[in-house]
């Protein structure tokens, strides 16, 4: 069993019943709607209670619940992304990529923005001119660690750049 | 002249003279740092009092500064991005991009966040265990419009369907 | 079921049946030929009237007519095209596109004619040398916003470009 | 010489000066601006006529003025284009080059959209929900000829499909 | 059912019963091998008359031979191709591509050879240092056109450029 | 010296001097101007005895005239081809590359034409519906051997399969 | 039935039977080792006799049979190549390509090694530092020939070069 | 001035004066060999006072000095790499890179190993069959952070998972 | 049967057991568990003795045993790769690259280390800032040979370099 | 001073002075004709010994005799390659890879052969029928190592496979 094959049943039964995603991540909860989206998306994995409700929701076998508790090999679209909503972030990206770079390394040094331990909400800003997607991302900033030629051991800290 | 000759030039005049980006913007002003920052590397431009600014400030010919006030050919860096920093955002599209294609869409309907009435501010987040980056970013909701086939006349809303 | 399953299962049935586009567009109404085209082939979505009308032409099953309600991840060919009819318009695209951005950008500023709020229409164009394709575009013109610092107060107008 | 460095000195001259394309294109004449200005930017010959305008309005030499009328090697950005505004029409090829095909050969039979003899007009379309880039092309169908076993006689008509 | 289905299905059958492409294409008839082969190989449409043929010859169902008469989308093989004597002409266009361009362009005026009102003739030319594969093709030279600022009509012939 | 680099000498004298291929071709003589061409647009070598003429029409160095000698790197244009006209060819082989295939080796057994022995020459064929280009390839045919077990003795000549 | 999938068949059958390459080589005998395993891996032909063979051996029907005597399409792998044996060889290509073409020309003149008349051995060479893969390649030389502009007669032969 | 130019006059100092690496590193100092030169060859930025080092060392100019500070647009070589060196790792990711993160998720869970605060370390392993590279890396691990619904706060730590 | 399918099929049965990667290494023992861990996902070969444990662990056919015993088309995930954990191993190569290439070539002369003599150990690493992925690697460095003119006679040592 | 650079300066004075590359590699002596020529293009180091004999011949400078003496960073052509005569190569490796692989790791079990400990010889083969270009290659067979789960002792020789 393909973990790609799990999502597009899971993607069936949430049409045959005609479930919402808020329906769903509120049913197994526990994490951000975000989370819980790409963890029925493939890209995700759902902690054990997790797994417990999203079993009990879909009717799933033991087995595909642990596959829903497996880190995925990740990777939910081809890229560039031919769909338009998805291709408007990469084109973002590679518009203000290097605009990004220069304001994080001058306000942080150097390093980079974790999408790792990374949080993102998604919200409507109701505006008279058509309401905006307001998109608010959080993500550590990870300094690169100038070690020493001993080891470990950090000789340089970030102050002393 | 290419626009790159002239980003080159720039950021030769900034390290000679020490600038920081906060110190740019905030002479040129008149729009968000990311947008002066994204212009002085070429994938803005900036408006005639912006150029004047900055013909000023970086001792600019006047093609020069036309050429500031020219819209460029976008697209600052290879993809995928070969930088970590900026790859990361790459990344972020590549796992989450089919999971904010479902929320936005379960939340407007069928459409995208415009890449061009955009706007995205960038904060340090402080936090005990590491500061973070926050990004906020709003753009608006562009919803695909179903037209008839009388021509522009859209005979069914977004409500409808 | 992914929608190129039903896409294929549509042609089998249209081909069966011996329909041509225009009567399924007609039996299904409410946006124009190229949008209903656009949805049976995978491409767009149908709104709730239309897939009705949809699920009574084909005989569909209900999950099948959801399915054609959603808005599909797009992208309907690989790229470049190898069809040599879809690839003319790949060519023009390659050949005039930074003339296209040139006129565009000198008459509306710097933005974008909207690939979403657009619409599209193809005639016949009879001609004794050999009758032609017809084709007229219209799409919203977006403007790149050039936000101020303090957020989404736009301080600096199209105008003052 | 190549064909590129002179459309870089042309682009230099045209800022220098502060032309508009409306200016060159109608100081050179002879055919749309479209097609004068795909010139400019080597993607289009001048023919004789127009190169003796174009020598005179930017001081060119005999040799750049041959070269004006030379047919280039065509293809004027990177694909997938990485700027947004010629992206969005690489988008709808991607999007509807499907149905596009569908429809012109169930209205024209099985062939093209020529992309040689074509025409293309750009206008602006007013609107109070935001003004329109409106678009006219016009191509010649080219049907695919099915030539007998006998060589080039063809024994098949279109109407016999 | 795909066009790529049918095509191995009817590979199949001219596998079973030992058929040559000689036979297959004498008895379809109605235009050269050439058309026929690659109708058969899913890159053409056989016409009406033709597809009759066909179901008899193969024992096609209805909905087959429809499939048959449909305008495939086209692309018979992955570029670069790799089987070696596909590649053989794709090198030719690699190495000669330009030349071509220059001695057809000399000769015609700026534009391109159809690829579509194209015919294409195979035949073995006995030689004692061994028999050659002799290939004769002709295509309608289709001129750019330079239409005028006023639409459709053409303001500069060829004879003038 | 790059051989890209006398290429565009060559060309930049052409324009300069107003000479035709024909009159080049001619003038250096001793092949066909297919290869004359190719050889000026550095895909083939000259011979010694040609090289000598080139050397005299276009007034180069000792050292120049060698590397025209030599047989080039080749590859004329990137691919898939940008340019309208050199791309044509490759949608030829795209789209009719496996029926080639099929009948050259249904006609001649396995192997492949040659793309090294090979002649083309290329003539315009006067059509009242507009005259077309007529190309004639003669390629040797290039049998795979069925070498045996014990070295270089083909055991199994072409016949025999 | 594609040849992939009879190229599986054979790899099952040789497994399951325990059989190695050298048993089922001396069983259908007719052409080395490389021809017939690279005919069951289903990049060469079996000649009739060895189709014989190979069809007592494996058990096949009379169409798989066939099957094997088509000249295949071949390409046998991705490129470049995942597996280190195969990239291996494709390293060679990349770092020795330019250095074998300057020895080859500098004593065969302008022209290539056949890949189509062309023998292969492969053979242990026993080292006490580690035995040896000894590799044997025999290709015929093929001179690019330089036809002159009546057609098909070669007006200059190699040596005059 | 490019970082890559830097980068070229810095190499042809070092080949000019006969320095090592070692020498260079030593000399200035302040973090791991490793880290040194990659700054040398561009992928990395030197400390303030690594600078200094390096400016008396090489005899830098004050802004050459600062862009030596600057944190640069990584990216050292094409991808895949070309030369066989770096090929090998390339090669150990595309092999045993599901083989990693198994053993990695399996250990530590969800999440990755720092590239960014990572340490490496190269030492030659004396061996009697063949001195050996021994390569010890050490990067910190960064699990998945699966945030709540209400922002920041993680209301799931990695040992419920 | 593709080694792809077995893999899965070992995986699945892994999932239903709820056995860790541990308990398959320790089971089949015989090499370091990143070997054989290797193996079960289709990337190395199992030694007889090991496929003995393996087809009893898993319940296997004699078949599915053989198939674990032959060396597999190596190649373990698309590249660059898309699950950021295997990721940060492509993005290390990419910007270290040039860089080991330095040092190893500086230490122990022209070559490579190899990646098939080649073992590989993974540790957690404790610290209190958060534990560290340890990994140390050893590869046999292999010098380039530079065989003398007569054949494989070595005439030049690595130490005369 | 780049590798490249370097190289087209070489080639310019073989050209200039007439020289053929058996005359380079005599003279240069030391190692293979093969690796000579490779040196001199870039592709691999010259000897220390080797260089002096470069220099005297070349009249270098003593750093561009030490850059002869890098190991340089490989890569000779573009891949696939453009040229035909290199192409061969590469069409040798996409067609016979699998088969190389499975007859070598049939004779030598699970491994490699060398690119690096490696020797490749050219000769003329003389032919009635048209020369052949004979080449012998030679690596070093390299078997994968299989080591144990304490560390660099391998546990199961190759023999015990």
């Amino acid at each position: 069993m393909q973990r790609a094959d799990l999502t597009e049943k899971l993607l069936d039964i949430k049409r045959e019943k005609g479930w919402s995603w808020a329906h769903i991540c509120q049913t197994i909860g526990g994490s951000s709607p975000v989370l819980v989206t790409a963890a029925i998306l493939g890209q995700m994995k759902l902690t054990k209670p997790q797994v417990a409700e999203a079993v009990r929701l879909f009717g799933l076998s033991e087995a595909e619940g642990r596959l829903l508790n497996e880190a995925p090999y990740r990777g939910s679209c081809p890229m560039p992304p031919t769909d338009p909503l998805v291709y408007r972030f990469y084109e973002l990206v590679m518009v203000y990529g290097t605009t990004w770079k220069e304001l994080i390394q001058e306000e942080f040094g150097d390093g980079i923005m974790s999408a790792i331990d990374f949080d993102f909400e998604l919200e409507r800003e109701p505006d008279p001119k058509g309401d905006r997607v307001k998109i608010t991302m959080s993500g550590k900033f990870l300094p690169y660690k100038y070690y020493g030629a001993t080891g470990n051991n950090p000789t340089l800290g970030y102050k002393e750049e």
